[in-house]
């Protein structure tokens, strides 16, 4: 049966080539603008000098080093300038951690005396924030569709979601010529983040949502080809066009309209690349195999489906098939370039486990998963099966 | 190549079962609203006693008597009660043709002195409108998501589109419980509908879409397994769920994101509506096969690709799965109680030629589909073959 939900979006996209010279016909008129980035990559391939020539035409402030996991003692630099300038829109350019640390400075501005990181710890509820727009560096998050961000405390070490209806990008614009400036690395995260995101919401249990399920495995299949496409050939625009749209369709509220979700990749995830930096994309390509392999049984339903309709498999029995699917996506994450093994990465496997369990524990998370199917315990057996 | 498009959908959809009872969080507080509806098949089901219990805590009028193919006569008196009661929110409770007369009154009460018909008949710009809110009672058009209506005018025998941002519903409740009260012809309907919306936007020549043409077949898919399950058995929720998110996701904007539409069966197929009164869905169903087989060729690629993903069809040269494909799609009309043949109508063939060419040429049309494959010439062909 499937479950009552909302399906709410109002994120204009302005997607194709070339969109980013369109950019003053979507900025207010007359409004001081907040133009916040990352770590200069965008001085590098051109990006920035084509933004700036269109804000010659509006008053704007600059702020440069929001970094990859965006960190709220950064932002709050942001939030500072904004103040001071008395910004009323906020132009992010950049991948999803730009975006994401753009949302939460959206919502800081306009919060008040008060300690804004409140919004984050305490699950404040975003009565005001700053209209953001988006211009996409980099497919993979989504961030640029959707309500929601994560912000990392250097303090207090937490990284924790943001998420509002009032931190909806008003556009975001897909501008397919920023592709061929990434370098091999970044796409390959993001095909692999697009595809994760799509089997969070899809390797669960079946409850007859068959245009959800039909739509998830439409990004896997269409991810899979040209993702590898991309990686090849970079200068390959039908490809490129495809990859951005699957990355942001997988996570702007579609997939999941009235279906279980799981997001345990995540969870574990977040938590090797909280300890070790690691890249957030191979930190998922690590554990979702694993993972699935341990949970073969309680997922086995849908992972027969996965096997059949994305992965073409039609031989063997239902755990065969199973096996066989997740095999294949390791095989596809390694085409890419992306490790699945912890082996690859120089870490202590007894301390990275005390670690994640401690850190669940003292979130007071005893099981995650879709239906709880993933306890504790599991961590143990998942990172000894990912090693 | 991908064409560069925007899409824009701020609709909030809200679905599932007994949604009809949240209407009150929806409502904006202290509105005056104007509640509109068709010719009264909602106070025989059930939903208009479920709808009032609501709107007691709001100050309303009432306005009854929208025909299928909204009629510009009608909606001006709807306009007229609207304008004296000074309302500030509507509230349509219907199909498609309910709320696309809603989305009319939405533009036209704001509209001053001058004759609303002109919105429709000179494609003036909407400036302001009133804010709409649906409750959708059968699945089919995809109106309760778009920003389309399509309003008739009496007196000049017009049938024309109004389209704008403005017109977009601001939520709509996609309620499952109300597919129990609905008769067998109007679910035939609603699910042959939805299939022409999509094979309108996806059976033309490729560009390389992947993902949309992924998310075409996937509705396509959907609505052949859950239509006729819902057609059978009208008590199945999951079909029903599943029928109605297809007709809403069918025409919401994501399917025709840059790529080609065509459109030229729905063209034909409003002439026979507006000359014999012939159920919109059952004019499509006669037209589709028809044009098709003419334009086998022209549309090849795509036919082959629908016969082998949606139909699954494996055998034979690309001509023999075209054709067996829209011989499939023609059983699954007929499988719905829907006849494909106009000698199933009272018509005269020559008359109907004569006029629906005589139609066109007023209006100046020489040309349509995609790439314009259709010419008025060929109008005579596909009547003769869907006769």
């Amino acid at each position: 049966m499937i479950n009552n939900y909302e399906l709410y979006n109002p994120t204009r996209l302005i997607f194709g080539e070339n969109r980013i010279e369109e950019l003053n016909q979507y900025l207010p008129e007359k409004a001081k603008i907040l133009f916040v980035y990352g770590q200069g990559s965008i001085k590098r391939n051109g990006i920035y000098d084509r933004v700036i020539d269109i804000l010659k035409g509006w008053e704007y402030v600059e702020f440069s080093g929001i970094e990859p996991n965006p960190v709220y003692e950064t932002l709050m630099k942001a939030v500072k300038l904004g103040r001071e300038n008395k910004v009323d829109f906020i132009l992010a350019v950049g991948g999803g951690s730009v975006i994401d640390g753009a949302k939460f400075i959206s919502a800081a501005i306009p919060f008040g005396d008060d300690e804004p990181w409140k919004l984050v710890s305490e699950h404040l509820e975003v009565i005001e924030s700053i209209p953001l727009g988006t211009i996409l560096t980099l497919p993979a998050t989504g961030s640029e569709m959707n309500k929601g961000a994560v912000i990392s405390n250097k303090a207090t070490g937490d990284k924790l979601a943001l998420i509002s209806e009032k931190l909806f990008p008003v556009f975001s614009i897909l501008d397919i010529s920023v592709l061929k400036s990434l370098p091999k690395r970044q796409i390959a995260n993001g095909v692999v983040d697009a595809f994760v995101h799509v089997t969070e919401q899809y390797i669960t249990y079946p409850i007859g949502a068959k245009l959800q399920d039909r739509f998830a495995e439409s990004i896997l299949l269409t991810l899979i080809e040209d993702g590898q496409k991309l990686y090849d050939d970079i200068e390959d625009k039908d490809a490129g066009a495809n990859v951005m749209f699957c990355a942001t369709m997988a996570l702007n509220g579609v997939l999941s309209s009235g279906v279980p979700t799981d997001w345990s990749i995540h969870m574990i995830g977040h938590e090797l690349t909280a300890l070790y930096n690691i890249d957030h994309a191979r930190s998922l390509a690590i554990i979702l195999p694993a993972l699935y392999n341990l949970k073969i049984n309680e997922k086995l339903e849908k992972l027969v489906q996965f096997a059949e309709r994305v992965w073409k498999i039609t031989k063997g029995s239902d755990i065969e098939k199973a096996h066989t699917a997740i095999k294949y996506t390791e095989n596809f994450f390694k085409s890419l370039g992306i490790s699945t093994k912890l082996s690859k990465y120089n870490i202590d496997l007894d301390f990275t486990i005390k670690s994640i369990k401690e850190k669940f524990e003292s979130r007071g998370i005893d099981n995650f998963g879709e239906n709880g199917i993933i306890s504790i315990d599991d961590i143990e057996a998942i990172l000894h099966k990912a090693k």
